[in-house]
């Protein structure tokens, strides 16, 4: 999906609501076991629940893995049930040397259609880009997580440039706005504004709103541009709304607060 | 594996050499994909032609990967080929928010059983101390790393101390040199020193040898300690030595190369 297509999505429907299917065998609610695969239906439930307010998935990737490779087939399940109009993030956090990072690539943008994929910038200029040479495809880099880790290495400065603002300035000489994203936790708003500016066309992946408790129209105030140019993801907040019969309807109704809430933005 | 395993294990064998199983489906000899699992079968090979000789096996999980659930069965099969004396490594670079990374070690520790696994630590103490509470198990963080993005931005510098200085001093804070090794790349030996400065007890995983065009008697001058406490990893220069039916054999030569050199520093 190209910029243009995202971008004509969240106007359409007033809203930039990523939900995050950070689906756990272990939370999902109970009578979901009796199905042959639990982890698609509680998926399958959400989405159906979801698909017309929200206008991204954001798959972790690690709630699979870690299941074997019945998970990969669960997850392959999901991304092709998602409609083709919803913009989808395979959150996975990979990044190695070229020839690697080629191979993650290949699995998430041909072996599994995933529009983008987080990608952890540590490994500097080949981790990152042999994910920019496929069309309207996407790399989201980490620049400033929204979790405690954060404070240990992303804001260690040089010549007065914090790493993370050093990730964000060195991205433009390997891509553009057009298929480098940036995460950008919604628990630092103030940063979040200072990244805007280094990158003033680029959209930016905001989790963290939710149980990791960021706030939305401080997000919003510090990081809209005039494309709205914001992803914001909440996961459990959605998901785990209830744990009953009825979790997608409670999902649906977490998931209206949010969107509600942006539509004040338009 | 422990350290005192891994340690009797080397000094046993005189040898502390790692081999990459990056195998790619492209590139292995073509007799092999006649087989029902053509990936599991060239490991198969290359385990038994140099199980004797090497420590360790890392297994690069972006090959498997790509293959989607077929490649997890080859990986899991794999693994389980591997005798218990030797070490095992997930090159996986994973990392994420708390909840997340506790996932991935559940992944890599317990429904796949590796020994150790690769760990990115951008996103600081959360996202690397899930894998610190597994007996005998061990994170291996990315100090400086082999490939050229290493240069953009492991060496930025606060107070004196470079990125990946800053990470092998606070992983202190987390853990030991019981549970957390490091990836120190062959190709910066200057560095590699100082970095054993740092930790004086600590094992280092070393990839950039062969095809990387790293040096060995550089690494060991600058890196090892009375434990030896390296383990150097080649990938590529073993497993592709040729690509004929002998290709075990090959590869066999091309490790027994690297050991013959590492006994002489017994």
């Amino acid at each position: 999906m190209n910029r243009a297509e995202l971008v004509k999505e969240i106007f359409s429907k007033k809203s930039f609501l990523s939900v995050g299917l950070d689906t756990d065998i272990n939370k999902i609610p109970k009578f979901l076991l009796d199905f042959e695969d639990p982890i698609f239906e509680f998926n399958k439930r959400i989405i159906d629940a979801t698909h017309d307010i929200c206008v991204a998935y954001k798959i972790n990737i690690a709630f699979y893995e870690c299941l074997g490779s019945k998970g990969w087939q669960s997850l392959e399940k999901t991304l092709n049930y998602i409609p083709d109009n919803l913009f989808t993030i395979a959150d996975a956090k990979r990044g190695d040397i070229g020839n690697t990072s080629a191979m993650y690539a290949q699995t998430f943008f041909q072996t599994y259609s995933f529009d983008s994929i987080t990608i952890n910038p540590y490994m500097g200029v080949d981790s990152v880009t042999p994910f920019l040479d496929f069309t309207g495809k996407w790399a989201i880099l980490l620049a400033l997580t929204s979790n405690k880790g954060s404070q240990d290495f992303q804001h260690i400065q040089e010549n007065n440039e914090k790493l993370y603002e050093l990730v964000v300035r060195k991205s433009f000489d390997w891509g553009n706005e057009d298929n480098i994203m940036f995460v950008t936790g919604a628990t630092h708003p103030e940063e979040l504004g200072g990244i805007r500016k280094l990158a003033p066309r680029s959209f930016f992946l905001v989790p963290g709103v939710g149980a990791q408790g960021g706030d939305l129209a401080a997000v919003v105030k510090a990081g809209r541009n005039e494309e709205i140019g914001l992803l914001v993801n909440s996961s459990r907040g959605i998901i785990y709304a209830s744990s009953d019969e009825s979790f997608d309807k409670a999902a649906r109704k977490e998931a209206q607060k949010l969107t509600d809430q942006m539509g004040e933005y338009f």
